[in-house]
């Protein structure tokens, strides 16, 4: 996904009092995760070598951002620190994050999104107040019943995104068909595919497979009207074997399955290690594989795949994994400046239209018979 | 699994006219899978190696049979063929397969372990039709509403056991008591864990997370009525982490889960193996380490973990892999051994008896609030 963003061009924006031709300005939360606020003005300063024509708002403890400014001469020149008193507590829930919130950096960096101070917002704080605030401030797009967390995964052909991965626990046929249409638009503006194939995930291929709702909802997706690629019931090895680009399910199950394949990850890398530690020989081997191992790893490392998106709000939200380091950190707000920059957001609300054209159909159809 | 299964003494048992100290008969569906009926005459001779205490009666086509049993002396002495003329098709839905398949080689190896005449059945055959054919000609156990797919799942600390894996698609909050009472049992007897601990599979291990069933089955599972090891939510990556012995989820999120394990698993070897062919040194290096590696394969190679069970139903029914060799039909013929001598079905009817006191108790103190 990186590789794709480096040939980005930027686009001329309006941001807050900033207008240039290319700048893109961003709100980060620099309280928010299990290493803020030092990852945060590391990562920052990696991003901004990535992308110069980037700039932050830097939400949180004047007090603790200002000394690391100064170490670093790179953030320094495109960080403007605004002082707030609070952090939300990654334990809190997201009601309580709401209610007595609104002092906090992650509200008051949401708040700069809605404010046209920043075009979006990045951190690597408490997952569901982030979702819970977004919602709330930055409001969904309109037509969007459900906003939807998507991220990118690896697979055996490339790279494919599913959502949602876990901010709706049960969905209804719409909201899949919602998902399908935000994930087909976010494929195809960040990964560069043309006409993005779409899968609904089920526990097997065949039409009659699943739940009513799913059924429904694969119905619905194979309307003409809709003019979506989309391939039908696919699999849990199917999304990394990559038959479709984008995963459609439930935030319950998505949640699981992305989980459980990087527990599996976690499984084989652990087991690969403590094997070669118990014999001197393979020790001797791995110093000459060790470099494609090392590709493989760096092919699938978590800290590339950082950066889920809250997609289907008015703006751009992106979540870093809590316990990610600066250049984890980074890869975020690359994600970020992506999305801002291809505008994921415009190209959905376009897509709406026809999902209502589809169910308008849908409904005269039911009642003529 | 298997290893600890080499300590199995057999019990006093009588099945069909064959009376003995510890035979075990088992009805085979020699005609399921791909490369039936010769991987399970092969995998039959191999587990008979194992299990010399073993019976088998063949349900097939009498004129292929009789040739491989001809050049296979092991598989010989210990297979008796019963003649049918049908088999039921890798597509056939259940319903289907339910009421045309009286005739086929499934149905009447599952009605042999109905008669007595066999004490469990191995089919590498039609899931679908398996489960609907062994619960309505088996039934299910006494109290049991739902039978449920049980499988054993290479951990980082050993091995884990999930239910359900795909038999039932929705469950309520009593479905899943009933799976994490047959998930205990099995684990129990199978792994040789006095007392296993069990996880309800969510999206995060709060008390508030997912739906109303799984918080209503796991004010259940606390009950102390039930004096089960029940450790709370647990999430995908606690699967593979052996955070809990038993891993209980509905049929749709067990078979997702499941799945995307498996392919996330096929996703590391096949970019190990793709990367080490880019570059000749790290192949040199490979020749070294490859026996450890080859340990882990054969840690997690699908093969030792061949043999989902179909817990719940009143007999032993184990669904071999479909595209599975002999030495992965040899080792499902074994889980079906093992099923058998350690008599899991009679300590889950003793263990569903706590199941209805808690249910007395909860529906007593709801009328009484």
């Amino acid at each position: 996904m990186r590789a794709l963003a480096l040939g980005a061009t930027g686009t001329a924006r309006v941001v807050g009092n900033i207008v240039s031709a290319s700048t893109v300005t961003l709100a980060l939360d620099a309280m928010g995760g299990d290493h803020a606020p030092g990852i945060v003005v590391k990562g920052v300063a990696l991003a901004h070598v990535r992308y110069p024509h980037t700039r932050f708002l830097l939400f949180g403890d004047e007090a603790k951002l200002k000394p690391l400014l100064a170490a670093d001469a790179t953030a320094a020149k495109c960080c403007t620190i605004i002082h707030t008193t609070e952090t939300v507590s990654p334990e809190a829930k997201p009601s309580q994050a709401l209610r007595g919130g609104k002092q906090t950096s992650m509200w008051k960096a949401i708040e700069a999104v809605k404010n046209g101070e920043a075009s979006g917002v990045v951190s690597a704080g408490n997952t569901g107040a982030l979702m819970a605030m977004s919602k709330l401030i930055m409001r969904p797009l309109p037509g969007i019943d459900r906003p939807a967390i998507i991220s990118i995964i690896p697979t055996r052909k490339g790279e494919t995104a599913m959502l949602d991965l876990g901010a709706n626990v049960q969905c209804d046929a719409r909201n899949l068909v919602e998902f399908a249409i935000m994930g087909e638009c976010f494929v195809r503006a960040m990964l560069g595919i043309e006409r993005p194939t779409v899968g609904l995930l089920n526990i097997g291929s065949e039409d009659l497979k699943g739940t009513d709702t799913l059924r429904e909802a694969a119905a619905r997706l194979r309307d003409a009207t809709l003019d979506m690629e989309f391939h039908g019931f696919v699999e849990g090895d199917d999304i990394t074997k990559g038959t479709v680009d984008v995963v459609v399910t439930d935030g319950f199950t998505g949640n699981v399955a992305l989980k459980t394949a990087e527990g599996t990850a976690k499984l084989y890398t652990e087991f690969l290690r403590n094997a070669v530690k118990t014999s001197w020989i393979a020790q001797f081997g791995m110093l000459f594989a060790k470099p494609v191992i090392m590709q493989v790893m760096a092919r699938t490392d978590p800290r590339r795949y950082n950066g889920a998106l809250f997609l289907g709000v008015n703006g751009v939200t992106v979540k870093s994994h809590g316990g990610t380091d600066a250049v984890g950190f980074a890869n975020a707000v690359g994600v970020a400046v992506d999305m801002v920059e291809r505008d994921v957001n415009k190209q959905i609300a376009e897509q709406l239209a026809r999902m209502t054209l589809v169910e308008e159909t849908r409904v005269t159809a039911v009642a003529s018979e």
